[in-house]
């Protein structure tokens, strides 16, 4: 079974109003008055990160990856839950976690500390605030809306790439990405769809299409690329974790973002590509480690 | 770093205060009128599951361990997230999960799947409402109260055992422990202190005397125990997910338990077996699979 099938096989199962059908970043359950945002990610060494990355950044990135779920919800941070794997340099990590946590104000509310043998495993669960309602999903894009994008795609592929052939550069946009949380809350009362680029924007694009039901039209010479000669890959690698949203036509974004598309209705594809249609997903993103399916 | 040593030092990070002092079987966050209360445990194969073991057995169990950690606050399950790692039988997983999620009425919100090599891990982070505030903690025993405990220790031994050896016997215990969920809701308004043995009875009393500040005596003798001849294993073992408590000397438990003990003064040990001082907690509990530290 793949992911993809597990995942369908889940839906089968008794699901929370709040998950969403499994389709979006973070499950959504409202608690009184209060409407809590839920998100829950993994990372796998050799999978998720490079054996001989700097367990800091590791910490951080899960912290990272996580609250961008968050940040694509428009939800304030309340705290995390950590399931810890031990092994080599834990000093780091905790060090690493200490930063990232101390960076965007969240505190550790608790979680699993374990042994283990082989591949280091971690789990991380972020738990926020809506900052809004009702809460940005994937799946409310409408016809005419503008496609925005935020930051500049293909900085963490350069940085994966340099810590992976032991280069010079810069591996900042990989190993310390940042949660784009203020964006995030800034876009939520205007965005009719909103989801982080965890998986590359053409395949992220992709899913939101599919979930609203729609086609997007991207318009690839202006998506910003930090190397326009790799422009397919920068759109396809992922790991950049911007937003990518949707706003009514005629609105300007109140944080720096591009427009780089617009919602049309559901065409041949759910993915346009200057104007050919993308019929699959299939190789349009997330490819992070050298073994990764 | 052991697990000691790494929970100390993420002690010294911002810490939320609901999280207990990392002291605790569960995270407890007030949200406008209503309290949350949050936890995550992980299992890992080889550590906190035999390798041979049915998935769908391995899935109830971590739906169960985290659902016990809501028992032990007196909280009703609201959903869970899953952090799963691909691999053999996630068919039979997924039926185990979807069996476990149906018998306590708990929906699945989400979480993450991922691949990975070597030992499967898995984690499970569990959202459960209190039903009663305070919501009890280990800290809350007084001097004078009653130490009591549900159910009968050790059958998750014996149920191991038999796995392992496979030899002819009762495995239920081990494979498909039940979380004391009503009986936590029905003791949280009565209990000073709960918690759940997961680690073994001795180990867990041990650690409610260290966060309440006193002395706990237990009289083996009362202890409810499957084979007498091995009343010291059915005490350390673990893995039983009863609930272990305390109540006003005079309170009658609203549901069935037997008294073992009493809370004391803080004398020369936190715990007392016999009349006999336990110094320090090495060798009280926990030492579920053969090669777990």
């Amino acid at each position: 079974m793949n992911e993809t099938e597990f995942i369908a096989t889940l839906r089968g199962l008794m699901l929370h109003d709040g998950a969403r059908g499994l389709a979006d970043d973070a499950a959504v359950i409202e608690i009184g008055a209060e409407t809590l945002v839920l998100t829950h990610d993994m990372m796998i060494e050799g999978r998720h990160y490079l054996p001989q990355q700097d367990m800091a950044d590791v910490a951080w990135k899960l912290v990272a990856v996580n609250l961008s779920d968050l940040a694509a919800k428009g939800a304030e941070p309340v705290g995390i839950l950590l399931g810890h794997m031990l092994g080599e340099n834990d000093s780091a990590f905790i060090e690493g976690l200490d930063e990232a946590l101390s960076h965007y104000g969240v505190p550790l509310l608790g979680g699993d500390t374990v042994a283990g043998d082989g591949p280091r495993a971690f789990g991380l669960t972020a738990i926020g605030r809506a900052s809004h309602t009702p809460v940005p999903s994937r799946a409310g894009a409408e016809i005419g809306d503008a496609v925005f994008v935020t930051g500049t795609l293909g900085a963490a592929m350069l940085g994966y790439e340099t810590l992976r052939d032991e280069t010079d550069g810069d591996t900042t946009a990989y190993a310390r990405p940042m949660a784009r949380l203020a964006e995030g809350r800034d876009l939520a009362p205007l965005a009719h769809s909103m989801m982080d680029i965890s998986d590359g924007l053409l395949l992220d694009a992709f899913r939101m299409a599919e979930a609203s039901e729609l086609s997007i039209a991207i318009d690839s010479g202006e998506v910003p690329v930090v190397d326009p000669d790799r422009r397919h890959d920068c759109m396809t690698w992922g790991d950049d974790y911007e937003l990518l949203f949707t706003l009514p036509d005629g609105t300007f974004p109140p944080v720096p973002a591009t427009r780089i598309g617009s919602v049309e209705p559901r065409g041949f594809a759910p993915l346009f590509l200057d104007g050919e249609p993308v019929i699959n997903a299939d190789g349009l993103g997330y490819r992070h480690a050298p073994d990764s399916e």
